[in-house]
C-alpha cells in the first residue's frame, strides 16, 4: 500500500462565529477571528489516498484525476468564496479549520475511484495545521 | 550599506472592485477576485531597510524595533481586517496588491529611525509577489 | 478525532557530549557536533494534539492557548539558551535532538487541557527531523 | 521509540511507459509524462527510521551514517541518471513515483544498522508526494 | 513603478554538452551533468514586470494574463520536454541554466502588453538560482 | 550579464556583546541575544556572482567551483563554530548578522575567478534577512 498526496491551495474569507453565542461570547471565544467584517486565508489542502499501485500503470490513482476530483468537489466551492455564506458543504457549520477539514473529508470520501481516502490535511497559516483521518 | 529585511505575515479579507465600473466591468476586470462576498489571503510582507551598521551595536536598526514599527503602523491596520472597509490607509483605494504595497510604503517611509526604507515586498499567494521601492 | 498542529521556532546553543566518554570518544561519536565552544541551531517545533472539536467553538483546543502553553513550558526554557547548561528539563541529558524531542513531550504531556498530546516533532536543520509519540 | 528522518534530493530523467501498451495507450495513460524524449524532476527523498536512542549517544542512529547509507545505496543509482535505463533497482519497473518509492524501500530495508526503516517518502513535484511503509 | 512577479514551475530533461568538445572535455567541464542518457529538474521560473498600476484597476498587468503569456510562450516549449532536442528557442544553445534564463528573457521581452520585462529568475535546484535583467 | 546564486547553510553559536559596554548596556542593546551562555542559528548564506556566460560552457562560473570556494573560505570558518571566539575573519567584530554579512563579502570578494561578487545574502532566522553588495 502506497500513500499518494495531492497538494492544492485556495483563498477564502471567513469569520468564526456561533449564532447561539452573544457578541461578547463570540469575541471571548474567537477574538479577532470573529471580526464581523471578515478576514481570510490562503489555505493549503493535502489529500492523501492509500492504495496499491495498478501493475499496468504504476499508479494508485492518476494524480491528474485526483486533482480534478478535488477541483470539482472542493475547490469550486471554496476558492475565492466566503466559507460562512457561500460554501454549501459548510452550511450551518462554524468554519473553524477543524470543521472545514472534516467537511472536506466527508465530501471526498466516496469520490475516490481507486484506493481510499486516508487523510485530509489543511493549513490555515504557516504555523497552524489540521488533519482528519475519518477516525 | 547593508540591506536588512524583516518578514511579517497577516491575514485579511478583500475584494477587487472599482465603484466607477458597472458590475459587468468589475467582473470582466477582476473575475473571481471581485466576489461581493469577499475572499482573503495570508499576505507575506517584507520590509527592507538600507543603512550603515552602528559601530557600537553592529545593527543598522534593531530588528526588534523594526518589528514593532511594522506591527504598530501596518499590522494593526490589516491583520484580521477587511482591507476595503477597515484599513484607514487603503480608504478610497482599490486593494490590488500593487496598491497595498505602495500604501504600506507610504505609511512606513517616514517612520524608520535609522537607515531608510529601501523596499516593501508583498506576496498575495505563493505564486504572486509585488515590490515597491518608492520609484 | 482531529489532529491540530502548532508550529513554533527557537534558537539555541548546544554541544553533543557525554561526560563518561573521553575526549577522543566524544569526538569519535559526535564529530564537529561536540565542539567544546558550542554551536547552535534554529529549531522548528511542531506540537500535535488529537481530540474532538468542541461543538460550540469548532476547536479541539484554542490554538492561541496551545501557543501560550508551548511558550510558557518549552520556549521560555530553550529560546536563546544553552541547552546543556540552562534548560532545566534537559539537565543531565545529552542534548541530541532525539532526547530533546522526548524531553519536550514529557514537559507537555500533562499540560494539554483538551484533547491529548499526539506527537512532538522537531527539526534541527532543514534535512534532519525527529518525532516522538510517547510510544 | 523515536522517528528520525533524513532528507536528501536528487535530479533524474524518466518517462512513464509500459512496453505492453501501444503508443496510444501509453499516451492515454501517461499523457505528457510519456514523452519519448524524456523529462525529469528534482526528487526530494525522506527516509524515516524508528528506534530507541542509544543511552550513550542519544542517537537512534548517527544521522551522518544514515546519510552515507542513502548516498551509497540510493543516490549513486539515481542522481543525474535516467531512471528507465540506468538505475539497476528500477530495471523492468515502470518509474512511477509510487514504484520508485517502493523500490527505494526494498533497497534500504535491510541496510539500517540500528532501529528499523519506518517509511520512505518521495516528492516528485512540490504538489505530488508519495509514501511507502512496507505495508 | 511597481515590480510584479509571477512564479511558475516546469519539469524538463537536459544534458550539458558542447558538440565542439571531445567526450573527455564534456566530462571535464560538465561532470555528471553531461550524462548522455539525460537527467532533469523541476525548474522554478519567476518573471518580473516593472510598471505603473493602471488607476482604474490597480494592476500593472493582470497577473492572470501574465500567467497565460508565460504558459503560451515558455511553458509550452519546456514543460515535460527535452531542452536539448525539443525546445525551439534553445536550438543550438548549451542548456546551462544561465543560457536558459537568457533565452526565456528573449522570448518574453516583446510579449509584455503593459509595463516592461524587468527580470527573469530561474532556479534549477533548491541551491542554485539564476537571474537575467537584459543587461 | 547573468546573476548566479549559490545557497549554502551553516550552524553556529554566537552572542551579541560589545566589550566597551557595561553588562546593563549589553542587555539593553542586545536583550536575549546577549546571553553569556551563547545561543545559535542555522544561517542560510547566498552568494551572488554577476558575469557573462562563457560561450564554450554556458557557465558564468562552474557552480561546483563556487561551492568549493564558499566551503573553503567561509564554511570551514563558521560551520559548527563559535562566531565570537573561533572565526578568524570575525575577530574583534560584534557578530551581528550585518557584520557577518560584510565580513563574508570581504573574504570572498577577491576569490571569484570569473565574473565578480555582486551580493552576499544571509538569513539568521526565517524572518530576518541581510544583504551586502559592497556599496
Amino acid at each position: 500500500m502506497v500513500y499518494i498526496t495531492r497538494r492544492e491551495t485556495f483563498s477564502a474569507a471567513h469569520r468564526l462565529f456561533n449564532p447561539i453565542f452573544s457578541n461578547e461570547e463570540n469575541e471571548k471565544n474567537f477574538g479577532k477571528c470573529s471580526n464581523p467584517n471578515w478576514h481570510g486565508h490562503n489555505y493549503v489542502l493535502e489529500v492523501v489516498i492509500a492504495g496499491e499501485p495498478n501493475p499496468e500503470t504504476g499508479f494508485v490513482l492518476n494524480i491528474a484525476d485526483l486533482k480534478e476530483i478535488i477541483e470539482y468537489n472542493v475547490l469550486s466551492q471554496v476558492d475565492h468564496k466566503n466559507l460562512n455564506t457561500e460554501t454549501d458543504f459548510m452550511s450551518g457549520i462554524i468554519p473553524s479549520t477543524e470543521n472545514l477539514t472534516i467537511a472536506i473529508w466527508k465530501v471526498l470520501v466516496d469520490k475516490i475511484p481507486n484506493g481510499k481516502l486516508y487523510a485530509v490535511k489543511l493549513s490555515e497559516t504557516e504555523n497552524n495545521f489540521f488533519e482528519y483521518r475519518g477516525e
